[in-house]
């Protein structure tokens, strides 16, 4: 259990993801004690949550909350609304050439920080990590530099803690000029469990990653350009060949 | 019911209080098709989402969305925390010299424009009303220009419709300079029908504003300055004297 009074805070987003787990991790490397941070949005998959439980606790973190965000209501997305279909067998030029994906869910690391803002003044910590990356190609426009300077402009205006208490809010965004190979290699360093991360849009019927979406695509081409093994895919039982996972 | 095809879509924040009644009511007399938006965010007292929805139907809006926005888990707020006391009695001189007050709570704004920005951008909006004020001293940080300005440039930052399909997100906060008697004013004139509107923060056990709270205090000093009668005192039975809610 960190000593909570002399320890700096940081409020984590965590996806359940690798890369918010790495993130995460980072935080933790450079002393912060962990206040984690995951949302329940209406997103199709649950396992999510229950990955960003696990890597919390396997963290050490001293709090993880999970919030609802109504967002499903709103739809827009592949991922909350399904009416909307998740891409499958898609190779990296269709993902790279293909513009803003389906999965894009509007305004949500918007959201996510807005939220994440808002404990940060509650528990009196000026940090917030998050694991956004620009460079293996999302195409997500909230995953850019120029988005997380523009929400910690936002931050240092918007708040009683930055206007009066002089808090000068910080967005990490740790990951965001790494390729996916090395943000695992980072991850591996820093002793992150990856077979607790969730990455897969599409799970089958049996709760398996499909290892046919872009997230589980990259997942795959990032584990094995960076010459670590996956034991998440082991783990679960992930059945499919590396070539079909290659893409 | 308005032409939903041929005309302007708007989002308009709608907290049940007259100042975005009145932003509503501005947008509708300048041709947007009112989309409004209200959040359940655990606050003390649910009468405000009434008089959203009655204030939406009033105005003719196309849809009025009740997002749960889950605020209370956070606390940091006498709005949101039951263990923060709502200040009572104070006067001009003591609201405007007291910093932020107790009632703000931590990134609210942020987080209720983020949720407005995604439908808008599921709805094919570029507009965005909120009756944001910082004339008549609220001390809200989130409401004062330079906080306005900077969502506006996140929001062009971070949406599919933005950076892909070229749309140029505005937030307009038309009352961000006038006065609580000049915002009455131009309610009256457009209309708005004040007497469904709600401003107390701690209404009494009987549901009844309190004639005590800040925003009690300035709504009466607004209308007294206005010259204008506030039939939502009288048809609540507000039964204080006008001294009392002078200060």
């Amino acid at each position: 259990m960190p000593d909570l009074m002399n320890t700096k805070k940081a409020v984590t987003l965590l996806s359940g993801g690798l890369d918010s787990a790495t993130a995460a991790a980072i935080a933790a490397s450079e002393g912060y004690t962990l206040y984690c941070l995951s949302f329940d949005y209406g997103q199709r998959h649950k396992q999510e949550l229950e990955s960003a439980a696990l890597t919390a606790r396997s963290l050490g973190s001293a709090q993880h909350m999970v919030l609802s965000a109504d967002m499903r209501k709103l739809g827009g997305s592949a991922l909350t609304s399904s009416s909307i279909h998740v891409p499958k067998d898609r190779n990296t030029h269709e993902m790279e050439s293909g513009g803003v994906p389906v999965t894009y869910v509007p305004a949500r690391n918007t959201i996510f920080l807005s939220y994440a803002l808002a404990w940060a003044e509650v528990l009196g910590s000026s940090d917030i990590f998050i694991g956004v990356n620009a460079v293996d190609y999302s195409g997500y426009p909230d995953c850019r530099p120029e988005f997380i300077t523009a929400f910690e402009r936002l931050a240092n205006l918007s708040t009683k803690a930055s206007v009066e208490g002089g808090i000068d809010f910080k967005i990490h965004a740790p990951l965001i000029h790494m390729t996916k190979a090395e943000i695992i290699q980072m991850g591996e360093k820093l002793g992150v469990d990856f077979s607790l991360t969730w990455s897969c849009y599409h799970p089958d019927a049996e709760g398996y990653p499909c290892g046919r979406c872009d997230s589980c695509k990259i997942r795959a081409k990032g584990f094995r350009e960076a010459g670590v093994i996956d034991h998440a895919a082991k783990k679960r039982g992930q059945k499919r060949s590396k070539n079909e996972l290659a893409g």
